[in-house]
């Protein structure tokens, strides 16, 4: 790894190499500068070796990997380049705090054509990264016609295991840590002409995983949990099913601001969906430890093919993507 | 995560959008059916949650991530492209073998316009795991107009801690695990119409990492390590520059069929460079395991200016990309 840009010698598309071509070491240099910033733990080896080296994890380990892609899941017409970073590595994360747990580091492996301000970009990921303290170990760098960003995040869970999906029981109560259709009106918002200051555009662009929840939640003996990325029309059925249980929701929490459509189908607002027999312990936990309550929104029921949303059938609703 | 294929609620280009486009899930389940072929350890969950989740790692916990794309990592015109997904993988584990690493999984996100194979280039991804003992434990899927897989492999080093680039002294004697130049000669003799079954193309499509020889040379003490997948003409200046000497090489093994050129700027070998101040014990440690007794190749000089190969300047050589 080393953050390296490496080419192996398969037939180049000349397209892809200008004549302005910087030497990689520079281009890695600055990157490596940009999100090399974090300090490092004594006897970890983050970046200039064949892979990077973490002092041992405690408790399970989590891994998870994300693909952001420009012109897919950013409007490079309404957002900054830095955007796309940003929300690829926050999007990893929300996937660990949706287990519980604590990142130890992440890597990077982007690709791009020639003229991509790749330094811009880095940025987005260095700030998602210094804002969830979830260090870049390494990274991997290479041409291609799209923009695009994965990110691979590891963590652990000291103590209690990860929180599944799957653990969802009977009677137990639904909670969500927070309104949501936030991110789903920011880009409407957005659209219509709003500034990328706008609070529900910042939500969108500058999504915030719920790791401290996650946490709290795993403490708290939390039966299933999952963060709502495809939106809670989509993501409560996909938990139901994992759990082979059914729902009756009586309320979904909508976001000032935001249309009850963008609450319920609207993604990527990285709230956490928590599934507990004692919600009083949760929300106590919760507020022990500066966390805002999360709202109990229904209770899990044992047939499957109970759905509903105060009474009435909750359809399955959201981003389903073509392959 | 959970092996996904998700859009983001932004401008989706509907030229990436086809008509006969298939429901994610159909493509999902035969994917994770190629992939998710090995066992499961107990306690562990590899595919269906927000993150996976692993057992505990023993020792320092290694990761490394790389990304192969199509018409600048494999010409797609001289290679299946099942070949992409396994030298994807291949690559990236063999960032482990070059630590002295055990691998313990590897998440897999990949990129593709409408209308890609997904399943044989899965197949490849698969065939690569399954060699290395590596199971794939997640993935995203996206569109995109290029073809990309990246791949993040992660392992542990139980014992003693991973083999840096940096360790290199005065007096160390240089080896490698095998003759160089078999993948660049595989390259070139396909171009010249070989088959794809030719010993050497399959050198260049099928890449092995040194898993086992790394980890005996952890074992034996090594002072430092890297795997050649750039050449040993770059690769060696990697090392001694991180170690801060010099060296002075007696011999460049050459393979059977490459030539010297081939030898020392052909990357993708993935043959280990192996620095030891006991090389006896090393080749003892390699035959008692039934491995082939790595080749003493020259030893390390404390000027770090002095770069030699039979006494001449050895410059710099091996694929430097463009970015």
């Amino acid at each position: 790894m080393t953050w390296r840009a490496r080419a192996m010698p398969a037939s180049v598309d000349p397209a892809l190499v200008g004549e302005h071509a910087r030497r990689e070491d520079d281009v890695l240099e600055r990157i490596v500068s940009i999100v090399g910033r974090h300090a490092i733990p004594k006897g970890e080896i983050h970046i200039g070796d064949d892979a990077a080296v973490l002092a041992p994890f405690v408790g399970e380990a989590l891994i998870s990997t994300d693909v952001a892609v420009l012109g897919i899941h950013l409007d490079e017409k309404l957002f900054p380049l830095e955007d796309l970073g940003f929300k690829a590595v926050a999007s990893a994360v929300s996937d660990l705090a949706a287990m519980g747990g604590r990142p130890r580091g992440a890597v990077i492996a982007v690709s791009s054509p020639m003229g991509t301000d790749l330094e811009e970009l880095h940025r987005g990921i260095a700030d998602a990264a210094a804002m969830t303290n979830c260090p870049i170990v390494g990274g991997d760098l290479t041409r291609a016609r799209d923009v695009s960003v994965a990110v691979t995040v590891f963590g652990e869970c000291p103590g209690r295991g990860a929180v599944l999906r799957s653990g969802a029981k009977p009677g137990d109560t639904i909670l969500v840590t927070g309104p949501l259709g936030r991110s789903a009106a920011g880009l409407r918002r957005r659209r219509e002409g709003f500034p990328l200051d706008d609070e529900l555009v910042v939500a969108h662009r500058r999504p915030w995983p719920r790791l401290s929840e996650g946490i709290a939640a795993r403490s708290a003996g939390a039966h299933a949990m999952m963060d709502l990325s495809d939106g809670i029309g989509l993501d409560l059925h996909r938990l139901a099913d994992a759990s082979k249980v059914g729902f009756e929701l009586d309320l979904v929490p909508t976001a000032h601001g935001a249309t009850k459509e963008e609450s319920i189908s609207g993604g990527e607002d990285y709230e956490l969906l928590i599934v507990t027999d004692d919600p009083g312990r949760l929300q106590m936990i919760f507020l022990d430890r500066g966390l805002r309550a999360p709202i109990a929104i229904g209770h899990i029921v044992a047939d499957n093919s109970v759905r509903t949303l105060k009474g009435e059938t909750f359809e399955r609703h959201g981003w389903q993507h073509q392959l």
